[in-house]
């Protein structure tokens, strides 16, 4: 039995008047990646100054523009990596780096000497203010917390004297969801006022969910009434840093950017202690599904996912919102079919907003076009099969065909599980458009008519039955028909074209096209289809008619 | 650059008589387990029938009530699967089975071919609703697809005829998210009068969010503006049906809960298509971790996700919320140090909530009492060893000694990489309470005076010195300085105790204590660390001063 007794609720807030419930999301706030901090220091594997060195890199590659690198006053390992940035002048001009350090005059002092030679760094200080650490941990008062955030930037403008460059003050009351909102506002006003925070010198005030204790309405509502409560609001940039104890570390940051905050501090796929730090990507990639600029280069997730899964020696989880290797599937065969339609009406409207059911966004806008969108299992629908063989291999099977070709799957995924797009295409071929024997189409001149009447196309066509070449001709009311004539008479069958489409592959003119031929044996009943492929659309029709041949009568 | 303009804004709703904000989660819902349906149709490898019957004794077990087992009337399998849950008898009879079904006569029929035998079915009719559904996949009027959720339950209520049991009926307008709310209030009033629902024959009426599309505070929007609109609300089971398109699924369905909820759909561990459904787990696990009874029989999570892992053939990420193997980890020196200091005053004040810095639950409550809490590793601070010895042994170490010990592993993982609770246990062993060579504490008899005074005790101790036996006594106000006098004057060596702390390791007459003695060599000016392990508080206090003069004199 769950001894749920012994959790005490957390209190929310009494704050009617808030406004976030009304509001939307409209632009990207500024991002601060912490990979190299919080997430970095989450790895039961560390990253070596090399790996470290890759994360940075990406990080600027997809725009961010503050970066956290670390606690450099705190270990000797991220010194000497922020020394390194600096010496082998990694850190681009618009690229501002951000050094974390507690409030303590020999860290602070240490820090500054990490970032000489730096032209504009963040220096983010920070100490825990909740009830529950000012009792268990530090046994200090709410003036002693207080005194212990001044005099933290106290020393930081005193370092700043002998510093070349420009310094941004970041401070962050840690814990600060579990801690009294007045104290809170009035911890960080003290550190506001400390500063001399204007709105040409803003200061960075960082309300982190240190551990995630409520649901994600709660957290909104704090950082509203912080908003709001704020003195001289425009002289700080709100910042958020959520994590994800409940799972709703990207609701949390949601919800408090609808109620005020400028910025996001998070990680890439949302590494970091415990559960992760708020993962930036999904948090971007949603502003994005909903048409609005990320303002962040996200365009190639599986690089962004290959460089992490190196640095991190962690892997990315197959369900993980955009990044995961299952989350641009549908195994379900309404789903399918569904997904199928939607690109069809897309396709046939020349539509350009993505609007597509079960695909919250086009997979090839992320990069990820070339991986396998559908996996065909034994319950797989009859759309999945053709989704595949039109997103991967551009051929829109006529609707008739779906069933037909997607039992042939269907019998090989009963045995063996999930079929691979390439396994479908090449049953595809073996089934259908390379399906080229006992007869065998060689080649064809087709005569036409000036005028259009039952007999106005003569087609000669040469064949091979059983390897011994032949020939034969027929007379219709085009060359499908007039081959149709031609093969009835010759191998002495009775057949009936029940349906014809064909489209081209590609585009430009040396294009193939691809034929569906649905062929009707009128003695059996029995019908089935036919592929050709060819750049000539005749010449493809016809091999579609031997294809069927092939498959009904051999 | 990511092509952002495709993507339409979707819509929220102006709902400003919102009332969920003002609420705060209070009971656990009704919980319905799909792990079964969409779950399993969304695994690579779908379940065979003796792992679906795994997975359902384990839903059984976990006491969940309502468990929807498949669609038996679209695949053989599921039938089959139903079969043999009712011939095997393994359906309890507080459990009620739901079976998915499309509003199509022959499969409606078939299901209940299926359901025969059983007492209490939830029949689980759906139609997709949504505007684009209804554009690009079943070009239908509203009046046209309302007409098949109605038809449908006008079928349900025919083959209820031939039928023993007691039939419930959930409906749900699939893709409910992408539907215009008062056509979703219509068609679900539709079903409603055409079920004939009563308060005491109530229908369940599930409003999936099908693809996750918008914050999850437009989700709760929507379900409220569901829950107040709704005619005869009391004949109603509102539930939700959340999946994870956008990370906030979790999110999605606790803001439901406030927004008038009564019942959730959901998987084990959030599996299902793409990204998941709603994980159950979590949303439960945070109920818990608020003081509120779940109502699911939770307390062993290794033993759910054995399951989950045997049976979807997928692992649960390191950073899954409870579940994942890194959740319960603190890397961080300071994160460790307060975990520390919480547990401590937690065990002096012998508090009954749970209150701990960064550890939002006691693992311990849910069955990971024996996984390792803490990783060392060479960011570790002095806190994460302390805590290991703590947690894992029962080693209270004193303050001083935390540093000394934590330098002894840092050593170790900078070499190694992480460190397990086990090495570190052989450390403290090898460094300190089995450092007995070459003085080796071998009897002792304690003579005390009946009168207190400088000279009260006299100590004769038997020891080896490399490896000969030899005999010192000594005297003093009490055995350890009896001892430490002793041993000055037969080793030639000036010592002083500058610490001491002993504690009892377990409880009872037969329980061992640990001894822990800071000695300080006068000469040198160094100090250490000793410790002793006895049954007896003396003569593991003899051990550890033993113990130090190992460390500090050899």
């Amino acid at each position: 039995m769950l001894n749920y007794q012994r959790y005490k609720r957390v209190p929310v807030i009494n704050y009617p008047e808030r406004q976030w419930p009304y509001k939307e999301i409209e632009k990207a706030p500024i991002w601060c990646s912490v990979d190299l901090r919080d997430g970095n220091q989450a790895l039961i594997e560390p990253m070596v100054v090399e790996e470290k060195i890759e994360m940075f890199n990406l990080l600027v590659k997809l725009g961010f523009k503050e970066i956290e690198i670390g606690f450099p006053a705190a270990s000797q390992i991220e010194f000497d990596f922020l020394r390194q940035l600096v010496e082998r002048k990694l850190i681009p001009d618009d690229v501002v780096v951000q050094v974390l350090v507690q409030c303590r005059e020999h860290l602070i002092k240490r820090t500054f000497e990490a970032i000489q030679g730096i032209k504009k760094a963040i220096v983010h200080i920070y100490n825990s203010t909740s009830t529950l650490q000012r009792d268990v941990v530090f046994h200090k008062s709410k003036e002693e917390i207080k005194e212990i955030a001044v005099e933290g930037t106290e020393m930081v403008k005193k370092y700043m004297d002998g510093f070349d460059g420009e310094v941004i003050l970041e401070y962050s009351p840690e814990s600060f969801t579990g801690t009294e909102l007045d104290f809170a506002l009035d911890i960080c006003t003290a550190v506001q006022d400390t500063w001399g925070a204007t709105p040409e010198k803003k200061i960075i005030i960082n309300l982190p969910s240190t551990v995630e204790m409520t649901t994600p309405n709660v957290y909104a509502d704090q950082i509203e009434w912080m908003d709001r409560h704020f003195k001289n609001r425009d002289s700080i940039i709100l910042s958020v840093h959520p994590h994800n104890d409940r799972g709703t570390g990207i609701a949390a940051t949601e919800l408090a950017l609808l109620a005020g905050a400028d910025r996001v501090e998070g990680t890439l796929l949302g590494n970091g202690e415990r559960t992760g730090n708020v993962d930036i990507l999904t948090v971007a990639y949603n502003m994005f599904s909903q048409g609005i600029n990320p303002e962040l280069n996200l365009e190639n997730i599986r690089e962004i996912v290959d460089v992490c899964e190196r640095c991190t020696k962690m892997e990315v989880e197959p369900r993980h919102p955009y990044a995961g290797k299952l989350v641009f599937t549908a195994f379900s065969g309404s789903h399918q079919d569904a997904i199928n339609k939607g690109m069809q009406a897309m396709h046939e409207r020349n539509q350009e907003h993505w609007e597509v059911p079960y695909l919250p966004i086009d997979p090839a806008d992320i990069g990820r076009q070339y991986e396998p969108i559908v996996r065909i299992n034994s319950q797989s629908g009859k759309g999945g099969v053709a989704f595949v063989m039109d997103t991967f291999y551009g051929f829109r099977l006529p609707k008739g065909m779906h069933k037909e070709f997607a039992d042939v799957i269907q019998a090989i995924s009963e045995k063996q599980g999930e079929v691979a797009p390439e396994q479908i295409m090449d049953e595809f071929k073996r089934n259908y458009s390379e399906r080229k024997e006992p007869i065998h189409f060689r080649k064809c001149q087709i005569t036409e008519a000036e005028d259009d009447t039952e007999f106005s196309t003569l087609a000669k066509v040469r064949y091979t039955d059983h390897g011994v070449e032949k020939v034969f001709e027929g007379v219709g009311n085009g060359p499908i028909d007039a081959v149709q004539k031609g093969l009835e008479k010759a191998l002495g069958i009775e057949i009936r074209v029940l349906d014809y489409n064909e489209h081209a592959l590609t585009s430009g003119s040396g294009a193939q096209a691809a034929s569906y031929i649905h062929l009707l044996d009128v003695k059996s009943g029995r019908a089935t289809y036919g592929v050709g492929i060819s750049s000539n659309i005749t010449r493809a029709s016809i091999r579609g008619i031997f294809s069927a041949v092939n498959r009904l009568f051999y």
